[in-house]
């Protein structure tokens, strides 16, 4: 029902190239034409670009494809629509604050039956069952840690076994970044490649288009991208495992975990979506 | 040290107009140039642009005034850095989430000594006085009416109570929307005008350039533009008194309060920071 991409880095970086690649999906070589966003952290602060256009035609996408907005967190969502309508408030990434920072959310799957009672400090302004589960999400860290940020280690634990519950509703795969850091979470599919020196050229799937990094990155340069698909089709994505969460950090991963037990992991790719829905 | 602009609507509208001689005082016919920021609301779901780049210059800008995003509630700034370093995290308007709808505040002022105790519901995530003033409304909105939202009229009732200790510490004049209606309070300098049903032409004072809106309008729409200075110079603008809150809906004022005493206003003038700073 959508796509996601995310990507992370040592140093600001511009995601032009990867996202002329994704927004072509929304709409021009795939069909996830019902809405797109995406959110750039720069430093504490976060742009916030959201579109009900499709994300191949919108003037919106245009810009963003061509005015590089570097940073070193980056979401970005393309959707079709099979649940909730096609609404601005339903398009991701969802915003929130929590902690002094911005947070940004976005959801691939689709919770069925999940309905959660939120306490009122979150609550959902769209009608998706992805930002209900953002809602959830921060809720649950607000109830651990009080009003004051833990480590991202003690956040990184807390997510851990936060997600669990959500899964039994479905498929739950998602990015989070506070712009200190991005979580990806994936039950069913998601993937990454880290591009570091000595920097290598890649060429676009959807569209016919390569870039030479080595010619624009230096050697402290380091960035992990995370999609739904492989963007490029001539570097080695490496696939989530089923209830796989990773911390990104500079451009790399930095702590791994498998938060469902392979009993788990096997109901959850059980309640995965079928084809068509995605 | 910044300039608010404002547009309520009867009927979704664009607002390139007004924000052509707008964002030419950020930078051009102005000094206003570090940094800028617009929301749209389109019903619960909100667009917020901002930049630290000028107004006059900026890329995203140049998008806002040529790509007419019909809404129904706007709030725009323009900063003149006075406190606070030009940081993406300090452009205004800013945005949270509170009873499942989006609210956007931009405040031209400055607030000296303030310094709230917040609880940590809404924290401020750059260093304006300006956030911490939004963060502390909501706050006190939040403690009044627990997690469910009054009716507009309750809402007005305590935004002017909760609006009169604030103006105790320098120049507070605001814009904030929750989408469904427009709040605007002034303690020094905010203006407004009314366009309705027969539609005249209006010039702006910033660029050479006016518009006959009985060619696009029809009878049903109405619009009310509220801004720190008249942006024409043929159409009646009406200052607001000090300490006016001014709710507007369907394009005009439907409830206004004085919400200062006598006594109070003339304090609040004293108070007003000088020419140097605005």
């Amino acid at each position: 029902m959508c796509q996601l991409l995310g990507m992370n880095c040592a140093t600001p970086t511009d995601i032009t190239f990867s996202f002329s690649g994704f927004a072509a999906r929304g709409g021009s070589t795939d069909h996830h034409a019902d809405g797109w966003g995406i959110a750039f952290f720069e430093d504490k602060a976060c742009r916030l670009f959201i579109d009900h256009e499709s994300a191949a035609t919108s003037v919106i996408a245009q810009l963003v494809k061509h005015y590089p907005i570097k940073s070193r967190n980056v979401i970005a969502h393309i959707r079709k629509a099979t649940f909730g309508v096609i609404k601005l408030e339903n398009c991701h990434p969802f915003q929130r604050e929590l902690w002094g920072r911005h947070w940004i959310f976005a959801h691939n799957g689709h919770l069925t039956g999940y309905d959660p009672a939120l306490h009122g400090i979150y609550q959902p302004v769209g009608s998706t069952d992805s930002e209900q589960a953002f809602c959830d999400l921060l809720e649950g860290l607000r109830t651990r840690f009080g009003s004051s940020a833990p480590s991202l280690d003690a956040l990184f634990d807390a997510l851990a076994e936060l997600v669990v519950p959500l899964c039994q509703y479905g498929t739950f795969n998602f990015l989070l970044s506070n712009g200190q850091a991005l979580f990806a979470y994936a039950t069913t599919r998601l993937q990454y490649v880290v591009r570091e020196w000595p920097f290598q050229k890649a060429h676009l799937v959807d569209t016919d288009m390569d870039i030479d990094f080595s010619l624009y990155a230096k050697p402290g340069d380091r960035v992990a991208v995370i999609a739904t698909e492989p963007l490029t089709d001539d570097e080695n994505w490496t696939p989530f495992q089923t209830g796989e969460l990773i911390w990104f950090q500079d451009g790399k991963p930095v702590r791994r975990t498998l938060t469902l037990s392979p009993e788990e992991q096997v109901a959850a790719r059980g309640r995965a979506v079928t084809a068509a829905d995605l």
